[in-house]
Parts: structure tokens; C-alpha cells; sequence
């Protein structure tokens, strides 16, 4: 059984069960349907931004929804979404061999083989991996940060995740664009800084901003996340909601945090 | 002298001093310098967004920078900026005489003649009335709503402020990025359900989004206002600011408000 720490995570970890782990790695529990996912923290580990971005998503994707995670790691998105929507199909696109081999293993360990396809392929190639409007929804963490030249491993997961190394923005929105059908949305998750950018790629490429939400870790600072969400030929005008506020206190997290994360 | 009511009014009001009222006008206190603003309440009063603009972009306003302010109304913005800023010159264009007749009187009777010139001319011909790059900050509050038929009275000041009637987000926007010098910013203030279309105008011109604050009316509700600072030919990057709260609890505002206001 996955233990709850204290120790700030928010998911439980254990050492994990004979047969499924290589070396380093650990089982998390995702707190719903008894689902877990298989990290390696030496390597990567998701973060809260992957969580909120399901907690924003979810109550807009309808049932029997097909949806499409661009960037999917070791799969967290469709594993919690499989676990709170119902969808009818997911599907992740991964790079890297190591994550989509773990992000296999985690489907298969939770029993989801008929529900969540992981497919390794890049992210700028998916108009052609997949048929042109074929997703109700598709979702994205692409990594935030603009690519740094002279780092140190750039091609340790952690580097790919994090910087536009191998994708940028503008190739997760195209990809998002050609993907979805009309109507369909595009949840993203990415940083305040490039918040024009965003807008201004989203809108160029036909993927109108509906809703937006800021994370602040703290009711009075600044923000460090932001949730989007845009719809193919929508409508301009967009809904900004309220504040998503992440601690109450230093180490103690907000009644609405509590909630997404499912306690 | 002005009467700080306390009947929700942030600035006090007084029924005005012979010779400079006509009829169904009022005086403003500013509070700063013992400057007044003539208002007629029946036509058009200036609103919180004024005020939060210029607690906005002061800090941001250089000793001798040169101002411009499209869409001045009655002054407002030219008049806080003249108490709380170094700026050398302050230029308000509007294009309602009336509006242009009172501005001009508030000027006069705070004895800023020598600081602050009302214009009366188009936003649309801006570009064409200044010469191109030839101030250092420019201001707007514009109207906010969208351009709809059938308005009750269109060529009322309350109307011509609140809706596209005039001039729209483009506009203003066109008219910006022509008068600012490479480098030079533009403050705005608008509703947040337009911000995605505000990033795309911006960026289109040259307006770089540098800066930005959403203003919530209490912390847990949906942001009523967006205040924005772009800067002319500036590399993207955008600064979110922390959440501007408006009211404490119901019928008190926040330290922050109270600040701004410059009590």
C-alpha cells in the first residue's frame, strides 16, 4: 500500500511491488480508483502543475471524449483523467524511451490497456501520427522554460521536461490546432512570464483563450502557474476565474488544493 | 473645501466654489496637492479603473518623462498623474467638447496650465495630431465594451466612455505604438474577459506586454480588471503581478486600496 507521508508530497510512495520497478524507481498512489503511477525520481517526477491542470480540465471534458496528452511523461494526465472523467479513450505522446516504457507499465499495472494508448513519438510530427481533427480534447505541461544554451545534460528527462529542447510552445499549440476537432479544447498549463505569447500563439492559430486561471503559491504573491484553456473557433471572449491560491500557510495547503488533489 | 463623505465615495466631494461650476457640475477632492477634478455626475464620472491605472504606472513614470492620455475625459488621469508623478508634461486628448471644457477648467482652477494641456481631437487621428514617437508614457482607460447597436443614447458621455462607440481597442492601441518613443510604455486598464485579444493588439503593434495586475473585487471572486503596462519594441517577457484586492470585506477596502487612494 502506497504510505501518505508528511514530508509535503501530496501522493503517497512506496517502494513498490516485486516485478513491476527497475532500479529507481517508486509507485505513487494518485489517490483515486487505487490507480499509481511508476516515477524515478532520479529522472523526473511530475509536479503540482500536472495535478491542477487535471483539476481545471476535468469537469469540461465529457463523456465518451477522446483525448490526446502531448508531452505525456510518464503518463500522469491521462492516468488521473482516466481516473476522474469519462473520457473514453487517452492517449499520451512521448518522446523519451524510458518514460514511455514507465508510463506502459503504469497503464498496465492499473489495468487501463483498453482505456490509455501510450505512443512514443515527437511532438512535432503529431499531425502526422494522428488524423487531423481527430481529438475532443487535447492536453498539455510542455516545458516552460525557453531554451538555455550550455546545459549541463540536455537530454536527461528532467532538462526535456523543463526546456524547449526538444519542442517549444508554438509546436504544442500547432500540434493542438491540426488535433482537435472544432469545438474541441486545448487545457494547457505553463508559466505566467510567457502569458502574451501564449495568447498570442493560441489566437494566431486559431485556438481562441476561453478560460484562464493564475496559481499563486500564496494569496500575496506573485503567480507561477497559469491554467489555460482554448477552443478550437471559438469565440473571442475569455473568462478569467478566480484566484487558485496554493498555501493557506507556509506547509499548509488550501481547502481548494486539498480538493483537486481528491482528499 | 471638499467633504470626505462616507457614503462609498473614495474622493471627497463638495458642491463647488461660485464661478467655476455650471450647472449639475460638482467638485472632487484628489487628495494630493489639494487638487480638485469638476465633474457632472449626470453625464460621466470617473471611476476606480482611473484611479488604479495611475497607482499603476506612477512608480514607472520618470522625473520630465512626457505624458500623453487618450480618451481623458474630464482629466483624471492627467490630474492624479500630475500630483503623484515628476512627469514634465501631461497631455489629455478627448474628443467631447464638454468633456474638453471641463477638463480645462479643473486645470485652470489647480493652477497646472503650465503642466497639463487638454487637447480636443479623435484617438483615431492621434497618430496624425502628435509626432510620431514623441512621448515617453501614454495612457488610456477606454471604453471596455464591445460596440453594440441600439444603444439608448450613444453620443452620451457615459455611453461613448463604456462602449467601442468611438474608437476601439485598436485604435487606441494603433495610436500608442505610433506616439511612444522606442522604449516608452503604455498603461491601460480594461476588463479581463478582452485580455487575450489585448495580448494579440499589443504584440501586433509593437506593444510589448511587460507588466501585468489583475484586479479582484474580493479574493476569492472572478478579477473585474486588468491593468497592463507594454512597452514599446521590449523583449517578451511578461511580469504577473500579485492579486490587486479591492474590498476586504464588504464595504471596506483593503490597505492596498487605501494606499492607492493616497489615504
Amino acid at each position: 500500500m502506497a504510505d501518505r507521508g508528511k514530508d509535503g508530497k501530496r501522493f503517497g510512495t512506496s517502494a513498490g511491488e516485486a516485478g513491476d520497478l527497475r532500479s529507481g524507481e517508486r509507485l505513487d498512489d494518485l489517490q483515486r480508483n487505487g490507480y499509481r503511477i511508476i516515477q524515478n525520481p532520479g529522472r523526473f517526477c511530475f509536479g503540482m502543475d500536472a495535478v491542477l491542470l487535471c483539476g481545471f480540465a476535468k469537469d469540461r471534458i465529457k463523456p465518451r471524449a477522446t483525448v490526446l496528452d502531448l508531452g505525456t511523461g510518464t503518463g500522469i494526465i491521462p492516468l488521473l483523467l482516466a481516473g476522474r472523467t469519462k473520457a473514453s479513450r487517452l492517449t499520451g505522446l512521448e518522446i523519451l524511451d524510458e518514460s514511455v516504457d514507465m508510463a506502459r507499465r503504469s497503464v498496465a499495472l492499473n489495468g487501463l490497456q483498453g482505456k490509455i494508448d501510450i505512443l512514443k513519438g515527437d511532438i512535432k510530427e503529431a499531425g502526422d501520427l494522428f488524423a487531423a481533427a481527430s481529438f475532443d480534447v487535447v492536453t498539455s505541461n510542455p516545458p516552460y522554460m525557453i531554451r538555455q544554451h550550455g546545459l549541463a545534460n540536455p537530454e536527461e528527462p528532467k532538462a526535456v521536461a523543463r526546456h524547449e529542447i526538444l519542442c517549444t510552445l508554438e509546436d504544442v499549440v500547432h500540434a493542438a490546432a491540426k488535433l482537435l476537432v472544432c469545438g474541441g479544447s486545448f487545457f494547457m498549463v505553463h508559466r505566467p512570464f510567457r502569458l502574451a505569447e501564449i495568447m498570442v500563439t493560441l489566437s494566431g492559430c486559431g485556438l481562441e483563450p476561453k478560460r484562464m486561471q493564475l496559481v499563486y503559491p500564496f494569496a500575496d504573491k506573485e503567480p507561477n502557474m497559469v491554467l489555460v484553456q482554448a477552443v478550437r473557433g471559438g469565440k473571442p471572449r475569455l473568462q478569467v476565474e478566480k484566484p487558485l491560491v496554493i498555501y493557506e500557510r507556509p506547509g499548509v495547503y488550501t481547502e481548494e488544493i486539498d480538493r483537486i488533489y481528491g482528499y
